[in-house]
């Protein structure tokens, strides 16, 4: 790449902040139920079976909400007031299924949904909302052994502080000796260490494909890729340096120090979804002893020639959601290919550049890691 | 007690939402800074150096934004509109030291302040803000080794689900086969597992006392104590055995058989803030076989009577702020002493039923468990 992929990557993910399904027509369902997002006990936002989302909010002296969910071009979706002072209304078309963030623009100042629990992205802890998906299946909580996720606060000389990640271990860790695999995971822009978790549900989709035997375990180390200083105008300043020092100077050997790690580059990997991909097309090719396998999830392509003088990866991974263009990563597979290298792609059906396409994406690396 | 103590500690609980440092008067110093717990890059809310706190909310087509800290009996801080749509204000006086939870109402409806992080509290996910402590040191993050805090997901038969607790480790554990003690250490009303984390940055305690040489280190598991289905009105109807369950017969076993624990009663301490007192008060006494310290942090007091015919606990600890009425806990000292009890006590000065109080308690306590 990079800096015209990194444009493309974001020019979609920013189009697709107002997605939805492309089906509304007809009838909608009154089988609304509450979103599996919502703060404990609230009734809204709701979610019907085919995918449209109705908000109520109560502000009894408002003029008026918008709710940034909804049709693009027309701003969201507008609440209506009743004069029970409750603001309600669903947005125009159904959805598209998975995880969105929101807000309300309330007589023009923005505030968070009372009803929904709050996640981190576009560098604020935002609302949001899912809509469960046909195949939610594999990130759902189920009734099968649960790895853990730990919250460490590693040392960084380079940026004088202490800084946070947090490891998945699969269930069973720590019970024997035994020593696992390590991926290194990054969020997207304006999202930080907390994504890969809460929006992105990596650790029931590790615990169930586990459950299934369908992966060797292997840990998960997230943390904060520095990346929410820059503004969306202003991509190309970004400089890798000061992560990729944070990563493989301070991070990994503070994991491989205190957690059974298998610590070569063939029981490393690393992956990283849209400006996460970036860091990680960037950090792989510059250290391509330290990590074995390379993953993508809409965050860009490597071309043959970046990779013909570094140490050969065991795997390239490129995804990235149907609704991003996927000709992109098809054509980057088809050349990488040819030139000899071992390379998956997966294309997450119905999906724009959101987390149900990355949740997908893990679903499709994981088995394909560590063999 | 126990449901009159109850009834006190949430009188008092309630009282607090609106108390304040008494010793408004005199100019306000003009050095305000943003509170440490704002959103990354979020100037406001802020605070000064006499613990005024200050608000700023965009909002240009509103009418009205109250803050719910502020003067008791004045619904809080009021603030005013100006011309660029801004509304900004300060609270009449200096807060109490420490962390307050607070929400705004904007023309009505109730939102959380966009500047500011929010933690769980009240049944619901609310904005916070940090007055700095003058002994704020002993909970600050520092270049000391680091513990972990693990999310687990823990079967639970009796309620048919997994349920989550978090569960912090000492720096080095599991580098050897060494085994800890454990606190169980339970929230208030309407907080939840991620309470004494969050707010109560129980972790960064421990990692400070330990580097100190202070404590001898142990093992902290905190999950839900399911108390929020529990009105203010009817908290006299809220029945312990079915959190008891989850917690004896299936975290407990949970944490033995996944942990590297020592898994006696002379190495197990339950303690619990408020409500979470009141829990600690009703299982420790069902279960004295099970526990050897129990701690009751503003949540009430035992009473010898109730504790002849059980298994004597090895330490009562008993502590609340000066603000919330401590001659119950000092009176509650001495007949235990009296009776042959191993007491100690502790009094937060200038604190009501707020997270410092706890903060200190849990730093109190610490050094004299598992002794």
């Amino acid at each position: 790449m990079n800096l015209k992929c990194m444009t493309i990557i974001l020019a979609v993910a920013f189009a697709c902040t107002f997605c939805h399904a492309q089906t509304s027509s007809g009838s909608i369902n009154e089988d609304f139920r509450p979103s599996p997002l919502n703060q404990p006990g609230q009734e809204y936002p709701q979610v019907n079976s085919q995918g449209y989302a109705r908000f109520r909010i109560f502000a009894p002296h408002s003029d008026s909400i918008r709710v940034s969910l909804g049709l693009g071009g027309q701003g969201g979706t507008r609440l209506s007031k009743g004069s029970d002072g409750f603001f309600t209304g669903t947005t125009a078309g159904p959805m598209d299924e998975g995880f969105h963030y929101y807000h309300l623009t309330i007589d023009g100042g923005v505030f968070n949904d009372p009803g929904a629990l709050n996640f981190y992205g576009s560098t604020r802890w935002e609302s949001g909302i899912e809509i469960p998906a046909k195949d939610q299946d594999f990130y759902a909580l189920k009734a099968v052994p649960h790895g853990h996720v730990q919250q460490i606060l590693f040392p960084s000389k380079s940026t004088n502080t202490s800084r946070r990640a947090f490891v998945y271990t699969p269930p069973g860790y720590g019970k024997s000796s035994r020593r696992y695999p390590v991926l290194y995971l990054q969020h997207g822009w304006g999202e930080d260490e907390t994504a890969w978790s809460n929006q992105g549900r990596a650790n029931l989709i590790m615990d169930n494909l586990i459950a299934e035997g369908k992966v060797k375990p292997f840990i998960i180390v997230m943390t904060y890729g520095m990346t929410n200083e820059v503004k969306w105008g202003s991509i190309r300043s970004f400089k890798i340096d000061e992560f990729q020092t944070v990563l493989t100077d301070e991070l990994i050997p503070y994991i491989d120090n205190n957690f059974l790690t298998v610590a070569n580059r063939e029981n490393r990997a690393m992956a990283g979804l849209s400006m996460g991909g970036m860091e990680t097309h960037s950090i792989t090719l510059n250290k391509s002893d330290l990590f074995g396998y390379y993953a993508l999830l809409s965050g860009g392509i490597f071309k043959p020639e970046e990779l013909k003088d570094k140490a050969k990866p065991r795997l390239i991974f490129l995804s990235c959601g149907s609704k991003e263009r996927p000709e992109g990563v098809l054509n980057a597979v088809s050349t990488l290919k040819e030139a000899g290298y071992h390379v998956v792609s997966y294309v997450s059906e119905n999906t724009a550049h959101e987390f149900l396409t990355w949740r997908r994406s893990l679903r499709e690396l994981a088995p394909l890691l560590f063999n």
